[in-house]
């Protein structure tokens, strides 16, 4: 790595802030540039990190456990802009809100749910003082509007405490709910990754009394595999078996396919557990 | 923001200068990492923002509606590099052009037409002279090979004039044009976004002596809506309604849907206000 | 570019280090930005760069070849990422490699075949000393858990011989061969662009024997074109013809269409230059 160290003159810098971006957008749009442009033109400085522009439009759950799953990750500091906005225009709120080291700045619309459902948020402020926003606030795009000049202005060091007032709560979606009783434990899909393989909302946690060799049996709608695995490698091809995903939480896959090719279900078909 | 200010020397730096890139490539392409890979070879400090590569393929006129919509919102001095090029290797020449304070580096094929149309550009230079470009030349990919090699040494400090002789006029795209008469505005749907809303190249302005209320047909294709509206919220779901986009457009929209799935329209239908 | 200009001060900083990121997570995924977040939280100024995300899910021979394609073109010192890992949490290794001035981190599956076949790698260390791995290690992400935090420590400073003890050699993959015989070369279709181009394993180098015109006949499937052409445009539209891609390798295109789509074929179709 020798040509990190070829310049002249070393010196210590302050990293670049961090702001994510999470939308539903998709991946052909020129809006999330503009807000890319927006930031920069503000801050000319920070690093702006993608999340995904390809949460399914105006599916504000998955944009909440995209949200819950990538977030936590990045370091303390960074401020995360989420825009899976139905309700741009309406009296719905945007906010700014803090849990732990995280910022975000996002519609009230239930978009932190699946933050908000591990710890309460620190700090909860209604973002309505007019001057941090842009210069003209259209009716249908406040991602760029107001959401992406707020977060640069954060980033120069704008105190969350002048965008509004304190709020007390944030809006809550309902959350797929998983049903603990003894030796079972019920639940359902709540997410698809791109192979197939399909994210259930049972925790590593809620299974701590279920053992783990062939008297345990997962049920996903008609379909039912024995015991939990380590890894996807564990079971032949073309098996379906059940793992805890890089998240916790369990997952079923087929081993070389598709999980949800080839059983034909999709987010909210329930899944049992049951020793 | 605590994090910001925790090393142990302050020092004010340039901030970092910016390329923008925008193509038809593809999200799965390798050669938008070529082009990545060469800018920062040049120039190990450039801050690359993706504008889109999923412009559809070789389609001039959605790039150009791309770049006019996005690129107007980067801080002053930023380099946008375009490539939707199908005649890569033939006699059409490549073009730095700058509007304003934004520079463009692209083919020149009416790839810049969106931007031209608000206002002409206020310097062209033919990019001929080989010194600048990359020290390979193949026939087939000038973005990696002349462009991506130009906008880096841009922002190094080469002025466009090094780049060869000044240059009169843009190649111009036909562009979809609108009708004006008493009482009534004849456009069409020129971009769908990813909600599948319907976008017009009927401007805010056209229909400034167009009453909002009801007295106010659109007319797209069979279908017909009656007002134009402040936001996607002001109407009941699953209704077809008309209001004005976040870049000033002339939008419609099915509430809670897709209007492009729900009327079975694209770009190029004719769109009608009357009154 | 004036803006490059305006601050107080200048000083001259290090570049910051650059991590490539090439994944098969799919656009969608928050996996990726789980990445991107774990190397910021160890060094919050790498550059990190999107290769592409959207390789064919589990599809090694796939990512081989798009780092072939697109690493070479980065500065010396870049650390390249890449995560096609079927076999995770197996006992398939990790590894560290370092081809010229390029580094990969890896896992040992075949990924970095499209590299060693050009030249040898220069260095092989097994990734295997825990400490420098993220501090809790899931049994189904090790890009996360592992690469990354790896790929970040390297660019902090940390040698590669930190990583773990030397190893001989990379695992290898089937690689799609040519056989060469005199007046002909036959190949076949390795990868397909966004474009629909067909582009094969057969080089320019391949075929310095071969004339440029008519006699030359290439044949794919049952379809045929004659001569070697310069660019896309030498032919009418909706006409098959053959010319070296950007790569130097042989590729099959229709002007102004598809080749996959007009000719039905598809990686791993022969494809034979005959005259």
């Amino acid at each position: 790595m020798a040509r990190h160290f070829s310049l002249a003159k070393m010196v210590f810098v302050m990293p670049r802030p961090i702001i994510t971006l999470t939308t539903d957008f998709g991946v052909s749009s020129p809006y999330v540039a503009a807000m890319k442009g927006v930031i920069l033109s503000i801050h000319p400085d920070v690093n702006i990190v993608d999340i995904t522009h390809a949460v399914p439009p105006q599916d504000i759950l998955s944009g909440a456990q995209t949200l819950a799953t990538a977030t936590p990750w990045f370091p303390p500091g960074t401020i995360h802009v989420a825009v899976v906005d139905p309700g741009v225009g309406t009296a719905r709120g945007i906010v700014y809100a803090r849990f732990g080291e995280q910022h975000y700045v996002a519609p009230d619309n239930g978009l932190l749910s699946g933050l908000a459902r591990r710890s309460p948020p620190d700090k909860i402020v209604a973002v309505t003082r007019r001057e941090h926003w842009g210069p003209v606030v259209s009716a249908t795009f406040h991602g760029r509007d107001i959401m992406a000049p707020v977060a640069a202005r954060l980033c120069g060091g704008l105190s969350p405490d002048d965008l509004g007032a304190a709020q007390g709560a944030l809006v809550k979606l309902d959350w797929p709910e998983v049903r603990i009783v003894p030796g079972k434990v019920q639940g359902s899909i709540t997410a698809i990754d791109s192979f197939g393989n399909l994210i259930t909302n049972i925790t590593q946690e809620m299974l701590s009394s279920a053992p783990r060799g062939e008297q345990t049996r997962i049920t996903c709608d008609e379909h039912q595999t024995q015991g939990i695995f380590e890894t996807y490698a564990d079971q032949p091809e073309m098996t379906l078996l059940a793992l805890f995903g890089s998240s916790g939480h369990l997952e079923l896959a087929i081993v070389g396919d598709s999980a949800k090719a080839m059983l034909g279900v999709g987010v909210g078909t329930p899944v049992e557990v049951a020793w």
